[in-house]
This record gives structure tokens, sequence and C-alpha cells, in this order.
């Protein structure tokens, strides 16, 4: 069945939603994105996304009129329209059409396109991956260096994506300098003696809504978390390691490089961040 | 008046040319791109062009199955319907259409998308630009690190160029671990006694077309040229600089981050090659 999807103020069968080959999203990977969760039909961390949303229209220079409420009131038709329970709401915001290919910004006043869709995933909190726990390669991290804004230059995030695979893998870590950065969609923890290490916030990385949330809910718990980077070495070294997206949660990592850590089972502590993080999320959900 | 443009083997008029939402170059910067300039109804340097093309396309694991003379055929069609005497003519494949948002690459048989288009620039030749020369500013290289494949990432490169617009100045160099990498949209050369410098192909830097084609002809008159990095402080005391790109050939470079070069006019060295190059690139012209 043909989705309804959102395109500059108006809702269109998914084949008719199409963009000008001079947009600025194509021609020059200029335009930021979110991904709402939505899980048993609600919205997850809405606000979350909204506030980074924002965060990254300001770091470009890039204006965008609608208002939370009107995001929200989107983000809802899209749901009800789709007949959404679980998956989540894409949100794509360009610098619009400047009817031509610049490099210059277009003039002062060109709309910006934007899109959103729905993508359904209907197994999105007992994911069977949750249970066996993912394996993960490590890739040289060769993007470009404001990850902190998400933009829809995803090519080497996608390529890494592709290289786990034809290794027989489920994802791909970053490695920079050295030091794991993030994974290709996601923010990357181990945990060793019950310390929970992660890479803190810099332009180095996303910064994860759920990476936000979760810290916050431990924090609240007295759990132990150490914001430092980490080396693929100490990682295989590990008690156990996870990743967090708002489209995975909290979702336990099993292999690094060919080396299980510990059980080569799902450890305790990303189980229990697990159905923390999807109970509290769930409980704020709108 | 409004352009024919091609996309995916129709001759369309601008407007009507469109992609879909979910197209990979939308998405996720997946598409790659080359500009070949058109002078005197001309095409400059295309094989040069395709060869880069191909070579972009096989780096990504990229597939299109239009031959070396069809590229010209549509090239050459554009050129006529448009009435074009000087500029350019582009071309970008992304990977195409998947019909949905996926990091992993679409499933193999799904048709890249394929957009042409010309642009028309009256004074490329006689650009005045050639005659007073260019100031730029540094910047840092912020982008992904194979910028040897041409791709759409292009957002830090627009930023780059904004970023000179705002200080009042014409142009972006980068700058990475201390060295000039190269223009926003350029390769970048300084001239020192006589000797030119310019740093040498890597996945740093762009692999020129212009820049292939000058250091041969450069060659064949015994000029002498150094590939090795350099730094805004050695520009800043060269006694030239300037820069090449398809669509700008040889352009003089009369001022790096506020300190004018030599006599604050452009130099004999980069004026000749600009001769040299124009006469010849438009002798191989087809």
């Amino acid at each position: 069945m043909s989705r309804t999807v959102y395109l500059n103020g108006q809702y269109l069968p998914e084949e008719e939603a199409k963009v000008s080959i001079f947009d600025r999203g194509f021609v020059m990977g200029d335009a930021v994105y979110e991904v709402t969760c939505v899980l048993e039909g609600k919205l997850l961390e809405f606000e979350g996304h909204m506030a980074r949303l924002q965060r990254s229209l300001k770091e470009l220079q890039m204006h965008c009129d609608i208002s939370r409420d009107e995001w929200l009131e989107i983000h809802r038709k899209l749901v009800e329209l789709n007949g959404l329970e679980n998956g989540g709401v894409y949100l794509q915001i360009s610098r619009g059409n400047a009817g031509d290919r610049d490099f210059h910004f277009p003039k002062a006043g060109t709309p910006p396109t934007v899109v959103l869709y729905t993508q359904s995933k209907a197994d999105l909190r007992n994911d069977p991956h949750a249970e066996t726990g993912i394996t993960v390669v490590s890739v040289p991290d060769l993007r470009w260096h404001r990850r902190d804004i998400k933009t829809v230059q995803l090519l080497w995030a996608s390529i890494a994506k592709m290289t786990a695979e034809q290794q027989g893998k489920d994802d791909a870590w970053f490695v920079e300098d050295g030091f794991v950065t993030e994974g290709s969609s996601n923010n990357c923890y181990i945990v060793k003696n019950g310390e929970v290490i992660t890479r803190p916030l810099s332009n180095d990385i996303l910064h994860g809504i759920t990476r936000g949330s979760l810290l916050k809910m431990m924090a609240e718990r007295q759990l132990k978390l150490v914001e430092r980077p980490f080396t693929i070495a100490e990682a295989q070294q590990a008690d156990e390691a996870f990743y967090t997206s708002a489209s995975s949660f909290v979702m336990p990592i099993v292999e690094v490089d060919g080396v299980k850590l510990g059980s080569g089972k799902p450890g305790p502590v990303a189980k229990r961040l697990r159905e923390i993080y999807i109970e509290e999320a769930l409980k704020a959900a709108i």
C-alpha cells in the first residue's frame, strides 16, 4: 500500500512526492533531518528531536518557520493517515530550490524543502537483535567534521553499513585517531567492571537524543558513567558493549572486529538499560 | 527562457525535471557529478571528465551503463537545444530511488538517476576576475576524507564560499594539518622564484582535470613544477598564486587572508598559463 507523505504543505501519495533536480538537498547535500520513533502509535522523544532540528538549522544558517506545534500536527497526521503503530517519522529540510545549481546559498526568502514520511517497523520493541546482540566491525571515520549537525551527507555511513554487511556483520563502528567515535548511525558504549564508558559530546559525534535521555536515566539511578573515548582493543576486553539510537533504543553488541565480548551474549547492563529506556520513553511519549 | 534538461533518458523543460523524495542523492548525498566546460559551443576536456566519472562510480560501487558515445551525444544535444555558446554541462548520477530510505545500498538493478543540464556563462573566456585577480580566505578543511571522489556532499564547500563572501572576498582555501589542501572548488598553486608549487594528488584533494592537463602542458614547455603541500604563510610570501578549475581555467589569486601577493596584481606566470591552457584546451575541444 502506498504511503501518504508530506511535502511542502501537501499530503501526497509517495509516488507523487518529488523535488526539483536543482534542490540543494539533491545537488549539494545541503539538508538536515531527524527521525522520531513511533511506539504503540505514540511519538518518542519528540521535544528532543525538535530541539536538535532547530540547532542543526541554526548551525547551517538555514531557515524554516514551521512551529513546534505545527511539526507535532504533521507528525501525528502522518502517523494517523498511515495507520502507523511502530516505526518512525522521517523529517528532512533542505535549503530549497534556487532555480539553478550554485555553491552560494540561495537568496534570502527561498523557501526550504520540507519532507516527512513514515517508516513502519513492526518488531521495533521486540527486535530479535536485542535478544541475540549484534556484531560490529571497525571502519576508519572518513566523514566530515561537523557530525554534531545531522545532515544528509551520509554516504560514508552508508558505505560503512555495506562494509559490515559484506563481512557478514551487523553494523560498523567508526575509528578516528585510534579511538571509536560512534557507530554508523548510533552512539557507542562499553561496560567494564560495572562502569559504562562512552565518548563525550563534541563536533566529532552526533548528540544522540537517546544518549542524552539514557544518561539522565542512569544518573537518576546512580549508575556509573564515565565520558571518555575508548579504543577497539578496550572494547574487545570489555564485559559488554551496546549502542543507542532513536529507532533501536539500547542495542547490545556481542562482537567487535571478530572478538566476542564476555560471554558472547547480551550483557545484563545493556539488557537492563534497554528495559529502563523503553519504559521511561514510552511513559513520556506523546 | 526555460532550459531543456536531461533526466533519465528524457529531454524536459527544467521545471518538470523532478526526482523522488527517496532518491539516494536527496536523502544520503549518494551521487557523483562532473561539470564539463563549453567554450565557443565546444566541449573542453570531455575525455578527462568521462574518465573521472567512471572512477568516481567505481570507487563507490555505483553502476551506470551509459557509454562514452551516449554521454557525448547527450552533452552535444543539450548544448544544441539550449543554444549554449559558453558555460558548462552539469552531469549528476545518483544511486537511484530504492522506494524508501535505507542506509544499505538499493538492491542490484535499481537504475541510477541521471541528470544533465547546461549553465550559461557568457564571459567565461574574458572573465574580468582574470584581469584583476581574486582574493581568498582560509577555512579549516572539515570535508570528508575521500575528496578524490567527486560526490555531491558539498555542504562544507558551499559554507566556505559563503564565509569568503561574508568577508568580502572571492573564494576560500581549505587548510588541514597546517597545509592548504585545495580551494572550495578548485586546485591551488603558488609561484616562488619561477617555480610553480602545488599539492600532490592523494585522497585529500580532487584530481582536477584542468590540473592534469596544465601540468602536462607545463612539462612540455619545461616549466618548473614542484608537487608538495604548502602553508598559508608560504602562500603569503609567494610571488604569485592561482587556481585551476574546469570553468575558470587558470585564475590568478592576488590576496591570501588579507595579505597582498607580490605587486597585488595577477602575475606573469598565471597569466601565461591561462593563455596556454585556453589555447590548448580549445584546440583539443570536441
